[in-house]
């Protein structure tokens, strides 16, 4: 039997995620019932709807108990199966959570070939399918349109902006971190502000004379506020995140004022990637269509060892880590 | 020469408007132009928008200059005509303001039938063409579903309410006052709440126990915050006015929460009729249609007296009227 290190919830986060808000624990590891597979965790990942379920807030997943092992999107290789669907070996995706092995359904995991487990994580994952598919199909980028990607070196930015780019739009990106300007604009941004900075507001007034498109947001608040003051008429507002309140003393409120949205007669859309299954496979291929003719790249940053996940994670939510954050169990 | 009755803007409100913010003058209507009409005006009609052109803040129509004629759709009689296109007698609609007489260019106004002036400022005016546009093309409301609107026995309300009711959906009115409610259920609402009462919040979650699957908001603030905390899932919310902000001290602010939006992966789109006037034609014919067939009832009330206006105007902000309301110059 082996013996599992498993992350758990020990405390909800009041305000800002600590690392004392997780442990990291020892237990044996059940061999697989009928069904069932055992997987050895290669790569898990960080994400911010990790922080999101650590808040006992209404969400569309449901909180974390107190005890769970933390849920996340991983790459593992099934090491025993008691399913014809699987055999030792495999290499699969999951959203097994972080820890060194994992007991599950055997239909539970996906089969994917070997050639570059992290892209799953990442590319391929959710972050590049929220990105294609929210921005594609909700925002229609076109030719010469001026597209604002708040978050941008983050881990589904990096992907908007080089989508939206691909698109023939004119990227101007939103960070958090100065460090992240450059980072943003080889993902495609002609223009990159700070939020953080005392000028954002004029700044990114700056950086679209002609008016906002396409917003695609990540964020909210405020940051979202000062994009929608921005707005050309019939602009399209994409929001798939919501990082500003996520981590804050109270993650319901998410205020933004709707006066814009309406002076300029814009639609705005939300979009939830797990509400739209049945077209992970297909936009999958075009990604990595994509990819494969060389005109996205991987925004993945690997880091090492399940034990700094607490750790990392705080550092993560404070913006240290641009692109999609993976970790090497 | 005829003397002209005409209602100026002479000082703009700060919050509430105030009858003292307008003056009638008489002036001297002077004949008219080359290709221009004379038109003694027989109706016009009070609306927020008037409202909300009094304050200098960036809107999608220029706020009023201070001693310029209150414009409003009006229904006229052209009593000289320098145009081949409209002779003496005709019945015309156009936005020539609250004043008797009007001399305008033949081709500013749109020649109508005589049968029933006051239902071209209402059903087949702004509020009938705006409630049918954006509550059909924008809220897609289906039978079964949940169609909440905020004011609901107000012009545009009380078309949207009875629109919503015929496309089998359930209909919920939120209104302002309690004389109200039983306005709003004329118009097709199966229940209606008054976003002034202490329980509002609970009143309108006990009314929609299924969600909201549209919100045709008109209103804005705190009440659209109300209807979007109780969205269904997919639900669909249109943005047609903001009553709320027009008569505040800072109408340019109008912030809600848009976690609901989010979580519920609603769509939010706003509207303005007079992006859509080629579609306007066409949509007449079909609230005319449904008129005749005795399926949509007219909402207008009409009033006596230009010099009545001013006063008028503030019991109207202040929602002492329901439907549209016409005004006998």
């Amino acid at each position: 039997m082996s013996v599992n290190r498993r992350i758990v919830l020990v405390e909800r986060p009041t305000g800002a995620y600590a690392p004392e808000n997780l442990r990291v624990e020892e237990v044996d590891c059940p061999p697989p019932g009928p069904g069932e597979i055992l997987v050895r965790i290669l790569y898990c990942s960080l994400a911010p709807m990790q922080r999101q379920r650590m808040s006992d807030v209404p969400s569309y997943v449901r909180p974390f108990n107190l005890g769970e092992v933390i849920a996340s999107d991983v790459v593992g290789r099934v090491e025993a199966s008691n399913s014809p669907m699987l055999s030792p070996g495999n290499l699969v995706i999951g959203r097994l959570g972080w820890q060194d092995f994992a007991v599950c359904d055997a239909s539970s995991v996906e089969k994917i070939d070997d050639d570059d487990p992290v892209l799953w994580l990442g590319m391929l994952g959710s972050p590049g399918l929220t990105a294609y598919m929210a921005l594609i199909g909700l925002g229609h980028p076109a030719p010469a349109e001026t597209v604002v990607v708040t978050s941008a070196a983050g881990a589904v930015g990096s992907y908007a902006c080089q989508l939206a780019s691909l698109c023939g739009a004119r990227v101007v990106g939103i960070v958090g971190t100065n460090s992240k300007l450059e980072t943003a604009r080889s993902y495609g941004c002609s223009a990159v502000v700070s939020y953080k900075d005392p000028n954002f507001g004029v700044q990114l007034a700056n950086a679209v004379p002609g008016g906002i498109d396409v917003v695609f947001d990540l964020v909210g608040g405020t940051t979202a506020d000062t994009a929608f003051s921005q707005l050309a008429r019939g602009a399209r507002v994409v929001l798939c995140g919501r990082l500003a309140s996520n981590n804050s003393t109270n993650p319901s409120e998410d205020f933004v004022n709707l006066r814009s949205i309406w002076l300029k007669e814009a639609t705005l859309t939300a979009f939830s990637l797990y509400s739209h299954k049945e077209r992970f496979s297909e936009t999958r291929q075009k990604l990595l269509a994509l990819y494969q003719s060389g005109l996205i790249q991987p925004s993945e940053n690997v880091i090492q060892g399940l034990e700094n996940i607490p750790r990392a994670f705080s550092q993560f939510l404070e913006g240290h880590y641009s692109g999609r954050v993976v970790v090497k169990v």
